[in-house]
């Protein structure tokens, strides 16, 4: 199967002018998903103790990771979601700011950890989740997307880090 | 492992005098995370075509479980969140509504599809997404549950399907 025919292409959305990728397609098909997790699981054999997946779309795909992985869940969530005692983190998007959670107690001192999302676009968000995972004494051991956006040079923000993605665009 | 170990108990919370089961501090220990799943997945043996999973906890469950019983994932979101057509459902509160969305063509006519949730309380929500997906023409075979809070009596509500829990409170 080729993952990337089955991910649908939505032009001007959220905006005029941008082509959305849209995963659902790809996912709702017993064959695909399997595929795409399968894919995502042969990134790379690097072993860790945490698989963070950033919300929403990053549950989907990082859940199933963790538990291929042999590695515990950590949800990085919007405001407010988290019930336990959070880590805030602020990030710049192209107009304004937007910010994310993980609970203080989720990553432990010395824990390794991979970084899962559907999709890296600027890196912004991925860079903020870096930045919380340290501060809470994590080693983040690589950051995994489905699909990878060329154009928008995430991976140029994220140079300090293994980055690794199934699909390219 | 006693997987109700691993869940942490928060008092009031979100409001005064409900006891919210955390689930993030049995998600994160790998251990933990599996025996969730498995735990899950030994729920029953249908097998289905699409596991729906309900934003955002119910992707976390969900995925994981749409991997291992070979089904497609088809997420049910919040309103605005999905890019295509979809189908909504308002469905009462305590204190007023909520809405879910689902994509139109997430669903084929006869297939046959598990929800998915992290917590049964009220039955509210699950019986809304059972509802999209008949008038999608799916066949719902059963709804699966992390957590059933039983004086709630969600079972009741849902009394026309197979409604399974791991862990009820």
């Amino acid at each position: 199967m080729q993952l990337n025919e089955k991910i649908r292409a939505l032009n001007d959305y959220p905006v005029e002018g941008v082509v959305f990728r849209d995963i659902t397609t790809l996912l709702k098909e017993p064959e695909g998903f399997k595929e795409a997790v399968d894919a995502l699981a042969k990134l790379s054999d690097v072993e860790v103790d945490v698989v963070i997946g950033i919300e929403a779309r990053g549950f989907i795909v990082g859940a199933p990771l963790a538990y291929l992985k042999g590695a515990g869940f950590v949800p990085v969530r919007k405001p407010g979601k988290l019930p336990a005692e959070t880590l805030s983190r602020e990030y710049a998007l192209e107009y304004g700011t937007d910010c994310l959670e993980i609970h203080k107690d989720a990553i432990l001192p010395g824990q390794k950890v991979l970084i899962v999302d559907d999709l890296l676009a600027t890196g912004g968000t991925a860079k903020a989740v870096c930045a919380m995972v340290e501060e809470l004494g994590g080693d983040v051991a690589g950051l995994h997307f489905l699909i990878e956006l060329d154009a928008l040079k995430g991976r140029d923000v994220l140079k300090d880090y293994d980055v690794q993605a199934v699909l390219h665009y």
